[in-house]
């Protein structure tokens, strides 16, 4: 990312994994309807109350997370007519990106710290700050990452590749 | 999020930070010019190749990211009338939350792993896997974590609120 010779492969679709995540969550109404589903919303009616959303665009988002593996419909036991709407675990796995967007969000969108707060339910704790960390449990900040190719994972930095290089070091 | 009595003001924008930072970054574009930056483009021409991108639009997501703060216009040193974007110290705290949906997108949207790999410079190891942590350290998975009111940040548990409460568990 700041280091280093390699740059991705910017204009390619298929070679990264953000405009994949980017084309299911990068719409406010699909956003907004994931956060209602981790608040524990289920039912359609629901959904349309708690978000002020339009009834054909929360069928239209709902339709398009299902087609994407991200919720389910689910026929309740006792009155197969009424639907439930979950997170399956594509969906579930969805939560860090949620909450990392989230604290920025927090951090330099609003004035006022946001109430109520996500807590470990084991101590009431507020959750750490979502990070990025080695293997082995270390913080690393923008300017300890490198892009490295696969057949490179491991082996020692190219002291060449850590000279400074015009346009690849972000930090310059 | 998951156990708890509470839950979030879910049609209220300004509540979260969350709409604001989807505002920022929950359109196509706007994000993969992030992460060119990220990448250490820097120059107008430079985003118009890297991301084939039609000119008014990249010109349009430039200014909305100099206005929110994200990236910043500077003119080179060498050269007053050539102008370089860069991203701010707030943009640069997007890129956890841009790791965490790249990271999703790899485990679910495209089929073989992605390369180059965003590595520890230190040791060339990929990253770990971003994750949501207690304050110390302890990983926290989705059930393991409840809302609380700022009132009650690290008060032992009320065990009525333990109860099953339908609607408000998203894993029921």
């Amino acid at each position: 990312m700041l280091m280093g010779h390699l740059r991705e492969p910017l204009n390619d679709d298929q070679a990264c994994g953000l405009p994949a995540a980017l084309e299911v969550m990068g719409e406010r109404w699909s956003f907004m309807i994931l956060r209602a589903a981790f608040n524990g919303v289920h039912h359609f009616e629901e959904f349309l109350s708690a978000l002020g959303i339009a009834r054909n665009i929360l069928s239209n988002r709902l339709a398009r997370l299902v087609e994407h593996g991200i919720m389910k419909r689910e026929p309740l036991p006792d009155d197969r007519r009424k639907i439930e709407y979950r997170l399956t675990e594509k969906g579930l796995d969805l939560l860090p990106a949620m909450l990392t967007l989230r604290q920025w969000g927090e951090k330099y969108g609003i004035g006022v710290p946001s109430n109520p707060v996500l807590c470990d339910a084991r101590d009431g704790q507020p959750i750490a700050q979502i990070a990025i960390h080695a293997h082995d449990g270390r913080l690393l900040g923008p300017k300890e990452l490198e892009w490295r190719d696969r057949a490179d994972l491991g082996k020692p930095a190219d002291p060449a590749a850590q000279e400074p290089r015009p346009h690849l070091n972000m930090l310059r």
